[in-house]
């Protein structure tokens, strides 16, 4: 079961805000729908967030009304920036909504085009999971028999169209029938990790260990870590990495106690056209979701006090020990051999 | 008004458990009592329990039935065994604890030994605030006007008989007029941040932000701190400091962005016997505390899962720019500053 697909007509996906305890489906049948469960993190995830975006362009080419081809583009690139907007840092989406803008551009006629964009959206989605299972077996190589191995956010199934990315080289580790355990951040502010991740690896009947974020550190320095895998929402051209706040504290922990700190990510995270992460634009969330956790029944902070909410955060790229990708690990010089890696897809 | 104060004959406290949303005083009348408040966290913060120690004893000396200075002193070491085994990892709670058994040893009867601990305990606690107010003039020196301070966990009028440790920095620096802004991390997983700080800076009258812990590498990255101030629950020989967990990746990120680093503590929380913060005792507390919070009224993990939850973490002297005390500044090498400044208490 894929966390997103086209299904009669609408698209369909897997409301994550309500996991782990209600399983339930969401059908969005217009483009705005689809934008909206972004922003709403109904679907999350870099690669995941992608395959909705592509998908919702598929809707928008549906719900144009247009009868020429120039009439139905200007409804497409109306629709495109909608969704982009929809979120900032994670470069997948606004990568898939061009993407399927070019196949627009190929096409002659609305009818050609509504086609064209539907079966490019379906490739993507299903190339989004070959890609996963090929970047799970380079990232497996890293992981030996009997490795704890630290994860922040989810990069499963759910964040990606299926199979996962950093969630995906821990599965294919395990598949390999490699003894692992897997130390889960919890990932404040939305808990992906406590919520998610933790539901993925369940299913998967891989062994786990909740933590608290802060508590990563602890379990860095007493040895009990082997390695760290995170995913990534854009990867700079040299290396630096965007990903979900809490990122960068964390390899600065791998790196003081000499544990290999690995982002795992398709190449379509990797942004060629950004010298550095300080380009990354950095997206602000709103203040609920720091308070609106609950503790024992109570709310967790005063009323109307001011709140910062950064989604993401960057790590530079020399707390890096290389990059994993469906065409292989990129290590250090990263400017040189990220390029390479994403060479290789074209 | 105190945290923690003797009040007809029981041990009276500020329930650090139901703020910021109840302000409610809880009436200890044993020590055994007490004990538990200390271990559930109704009253906490390093100096605070220390003082909790001490009343406690106090409240075992009324307590005990015994005729004979053998048979109280024997009531006494069984209720200090007690109050010590309520946390492990602060160090102010054994050494309250032993400084009342010490009052004790030097009186000649039950009488004289119930009027001395009564005594000690009242006279630990005026000195507490009175340290934390030295404390908080030389940790002002460190703070410039325009400054934005980060801060973990909650070393307040809250975690102290009164004043606070780190936040009576802040307190201090206030009230000599400059124009500072507190980032409070929320300080998971039992959010002393969100529910004390806050609560305390309002009152104070600071502005302040609240973050997710997560978000601190992303403002200490970006240039928008000047000053990292946090509290300590066991500083040992060497500079290397026992705190809140998540204070490891704190100091690591202010580290890699020159900012400095600096724990507030009096000279009780130093423990000289302890030549590194490896022989410190780390706190494991229940995973309920990971667990217990709600996410928009649903549980935050899955039910029956593995769980684990230190309590505190040790940064390396190697990241501390200097420890503020009531009698001024340790720099390094702390391994000698350190000393100097508790043999200047004794």
């Amino acid at each position: 079961m894929r966390s997103i697909e086209w299904h009669n007509g609408t698209v369909r996906m897997i409301d994550q805000r309500l996991l782990p305890t209600t399983f339930q489906r969401l059908e969005c049948t217009s483009y705005e729908d689809v934008a909206e469960a972004i922003r709403d993190m109904a679907i999350r995830g870099a690669p995941a967030i992608g395959a909705a975006g592509a998908f919702g362009m598929a809707l928008a080419a549906r719900q144009s009304q247009a009868r020429s081809r120039d009439a139905i583009l200007s409804d497409l690139y109306a629709a495109a920036e909608r969704l982009e907007a929809a979120r900032p840092t994670a470069v997948n989406l606004s990568w898939a909504v061009s993407r399927m803008l070019q196949c627009a551009e190929r096409k002659e006629d609305p009818a050609a085009i509504r086609d064209a964009l539907l079966e490019g959206a379906q490739a993507l989605a299903d190339e989004d999971v070959e890609i996963n299972k090929r970047l799970g077996e380079h990232g497996a190589s890293l992981v030996q028999d009997g490795d704890t191995l630290l994860h922040h956010c989810n990069t499963g199934a759910l964040a990606t169209v299926d199979y996962g990315t950093a969630l995906g080289v821990i599965r294919t580790a395990h598949e390999q029938g490699k003894k692992i355990h897997v130390l889960v951040d919890e990932t404040r502010p939305r808990l992906q990790g406590a919520r998610l991740t933790t539901w993925e690896l369940q299913q998967l009947d891989i062994p786990f260990t909740l933590i608290a974020d802060n508590a990563a550190g602890h379990f860095l320095r007493s040895g009990q870590v082997n390695i760290v895998l995170v995913g990534a929402d854009r990867v700079a051209a040299n290396g630096d990495v965007a990903n979900k706040i809490g990122t960068y504290k964390l390899a600065l922990a791998a790196q003081d106690n000499g544990v290999p700190f690995y982002p795992c990510v398709p190449t379509s995270t990797v942004d060629l056209a950004l010298p550095s992460g300080d380009e990354i634009p950095i997206e602000e969330r709103p203040a609920e979701e720091i308070t609106e956790v609950a503790y024992r029944g109570q709310p967790i902070a005063p009323e109307g006090i001011v709140v910062a909410n950064p989604a993401f955060d960057i790590t530079p790229h020399r707390y890096v020990s290389g990059i994993v990708t469906e065409n292989g690990i990129a290590y250090p010089p990263l400017a040189l051999n990220l390029r390479r890696m994403v060479r290789a897809s074209s």
